[in-house]
């Protein structure tokens, strides 16, 4: 074709333009608050930018970075924006940024501990440290039965533990013969979508999955769940798995874990926790009694990913016997074979996860934690809940809005006392300014406005405006209406 | 617990920061050619070099990438070697690594298309550009039936079309009414062992997955597959779904998808066609015959992340019928709804893969593709083709070595003819070296080497002084036995 000997951008060309990514970078981190929080793109136009074809010759570097301003960033919303208080948050910071840099850099495969022990022993280190710095129970140590894995989400996560709640119930004969229908999970009426996905995905069936009543805060009822456990056990069912959740999506409700735990002993049924955001605030010892009862779960999990600084995807997930957990998942095929695994003394992740490869996702938790340190992680989680609780105070002065639920930390659900109506224009219109980003849910079956406090940028001056665009947004709507 | 109002990295640390990053890894470039290939370390070592607990407060930025040269870079396994021939590759390249640092630095979470259409429909843009650039069939195409998705492995892309191969075959019920131990699922004694993972976590059993057998190049034997099927047929059972491979990890071996696509299609079975390292070679027309019956398939993947310069995780995974899949994985609880999910309008990724997050990974992808251009990539697949095909010549001519199969593409397995010992000799005396890595498969019963090439900056250099090595490591070996 030509005489060309390469076509690779060589390390001095990856010098320049990665200077330039940086660069791009600190210049969006300085910008971001400035840009609308929500993309209002009509659907299909991000992709009338962009040609039919792909190019049948290389372009110069500097033209894509270009097209990210033009084509990408109009379609983006900016979750980094310290004024996205929608869903929960995906932060990241610096050090994050760089330690993913640093794995692409790298580009090691961790599926076993041989194809790059650093990978694993690294990640086995840094999640035995979070155990400590989150006072979770010792018992999720590597050097005690249990020990740690990154996921990629929650979701992920929870898969995994009703695969090894699956095997376990059926005495590890489930992957060998399949499901039969009698296998029985629980979670709350509140609980992640992604549970009702894993019971459909692990063969378990959605109508074997048994949704719990909930409390007025919107709190699993232990009493009910035993009650149902009671019910199928004389039903002839075979109850496996319960997940709790400690701040669920919708209210960042706390489920009891003393009194489900308890049940789940007495029951023989895994445990699974799932502190998804809530999970960071145990960095404070203050904050540590939503994880009351932890000690009874056989698998939890909470993201760095949403309010740890660190970026998608980082899911740490724990397990007390990680001996149940490698049994499930575990596949050795002759060309993985090597002298360390079958020595025994090593972890090899691939068994902890449904995929077989992995990153090198160790490195960006471990830059976090060293840059901000433990204190400087705790000041930060200080500071988002008090200016969440702040919002809460002005809620609970306003004589237009209400509570939906009193807020266990950093999440605040309110409406307008007006009703649905107005409660749904106020998000419309504030979303629609640009000015922040807000999401909903329904709780109680009325509609319930979400704002949850966790971006790394946000200050309480950014909660402050967040108030004042509410309090605006129903005053407008009034005028209009 | 002190004055300071913030312990982010600000934008200008980061990008000073970033710059050493960038060099750092530009530096890496530069002499990884000369790094011990594998790790050599004890299981251990890495943790012994970490301190016990996590610093209180924050460390400068400079110690962590110190440490990164002290701690982590002893326990690397390089991976981006032009000497790295093991396993299938895990190749890389600049504009790939930019576009996972740009990823990183916007943290946009591709959940929903609401939650930054960018990211949805790059995504489908750049998978609709690779149906032409590999010339598969035109329904994998989103303006046709299907739509392509970018999944983290060939491991999940291959679960997922178990799941919704699964559903079709119950009248789309065992979401609802779990597996019943009837679903029989089908794959050659060579497929990659995420199958047999995928039918344990679907609760299908692995009682239940069929491993047709191989013929000579350990190709699947379509009669055996038609006779299985015929078989579980009669037996009451409800075959669902037929893995073929094309270029299976140990040998590289290509099922014959024509027959193979012609049973499904008569049996009306889920065909799911895994590529993951040898699709990429369809960038060239000249090997675009190792996907003749593709046509058949319902569902296809390959992995950028092994052999088109893209780093981990890049799989891409088409359907040909969307509707079958995200009937399959979608749930949308009330916190997700939102109008351009109701238009039916927009494609929402969540509901084409098993977690709910989703990094922006067709940034890198798209990159990538802009970089080198269509020509460009064909230019370095036909290099290492050529270069491997050249090794298998050696190999041929040699009076010592012999092929344990005729290789197709960039593959070569190859064995001495003293045996097994003599051959396991050699892979564990060029391995200590650290000039090169290899890995193994045992091919009808015998112990063989692999000699995979596919790295991004492995040349016919390199290639010639693997053949070097191996040849002195077979001289030496004789000498001291």
């Amino acid at each position: 074709m030509d005489e060309k000997r390469s076509f690779h951008m060589s390390p001095d060309e990856f010098s320049r333009h990665g200077h330039a990514v940086i660069d791009w970078i600190a210049d969006y981190m300085r910008r971001v608050e400035d840009l609308p929080v929500m993309s209002h793109l009509e659907p299909g136009a991000v992709r009338s930018l962009l040609p039919d074809s792909p190019p049948q010759h290389g372009e110069p570097f500097p033209d894509m970075l270009k097209d990210v301003n033009r084509v990408i960033l109009p379609g983006i919303t900016h979750w980094q924006s310290p004024s996205f208080f929608a869903y929960f948050p995906a932060n990241t910071s610096g050090p994050s940024i760089l330690g993913e840099l640093l794995s692409a850099g790298l580009g090691v495969q961790g599926m076993l501990w041989a194809t790059s022990p650093a990978c694993t022993e690294l990640e086995t280190h840094v999640l035995d440290w979070l155990v400590g710095m989150l006072g979770l129970p010792t018992r999720f140590m590597s050097g005690a039965s249990g020990g740690g894995v990154i996921q990629d989400s929650a979701s992920s996560a929870a898969l995994c533990a009703l695969l090894a709640a699956r095997e376990r119930a059926t005495g590890f004969r489930s992957n060998e013969q399949g499901c039969d229908g009698r296998l029985v999970a629980y979670a709350s009426t509140q609980t992640h979508s992604s549970v009702e996905k894993a019971v459909r995905i692990a063969g378990i069936g959605r109508r074997n999955l048994r949704l719990i009543d909930v409390d007025g805060q919107f709190q699993m009822r232990p009493e009910a769940l035993a009650s149902q456990i009671a019910r199928d056990r004389a039903g002839g069912l075979s109850p496996c798995f319960v997940v709790a959740t400690v701040g669920t999506t919708a209210s960042n409700g706390i489920d009891p874990l003393p009194t489900i735990g308890r049940i789940c002993r007495d029951e023989d049924l895994w445990l699974h926790v799932d502190g998804a955001m809530a999970g960071t605030a145990c960095l404070c010892p203050e904050f540590r009694w939503i994880h009351d009862g932890l000690e009874y779960a056989d698998s939890y999990c909470f993201n760095p990913h949403k309010w740890m600084f660190t970026n998608f995807d980082c899911d740490c997930f724990w397990v007390a016997d990680r001996t149940a957990l490698i049994t499930t998942l575990s596949i050795l095929p002759e060309y993985l074979r090597n002298k360390a695994t079958e020595s025994g003394a090593v972890i090899d992740y691939r068994d902890w996860q449904v995929p077989l490869g992995r990153r090198f996702r160790a490195l960006k938790l471990w830059f976090v934690i060293r840059h901000y340190g433990v204190e400087g992680l705790r000041f930060h989680i200080r500071e988002h809940i008090a200016a969440a609780q702040e919002f809460a105070a002005w809620i609970e002065k306003s004589p237009d809005f209400e509570l939906a639920v009193k807020p266990p930390l950093n999440l605040i659900c309110f409406r307008h006392k007006r009703g649905d109506e107005m409660t749904r224009a106020i998000m419309n219109r504030v979303n629609d300014s640009g000015a922040l980003c807000m999401s909903h849910a329904v709780l109680d079956g009325r509609f319930t406005l979400r704002l949850c406090v966790g971006q790394t940028l946000t200050t309480r001056l950014h909660v402050r405006r967040a108030w004042d665009a509410v309090v605006s947004a129903a005053r407008e709507e009034r005028t209009h209406t």
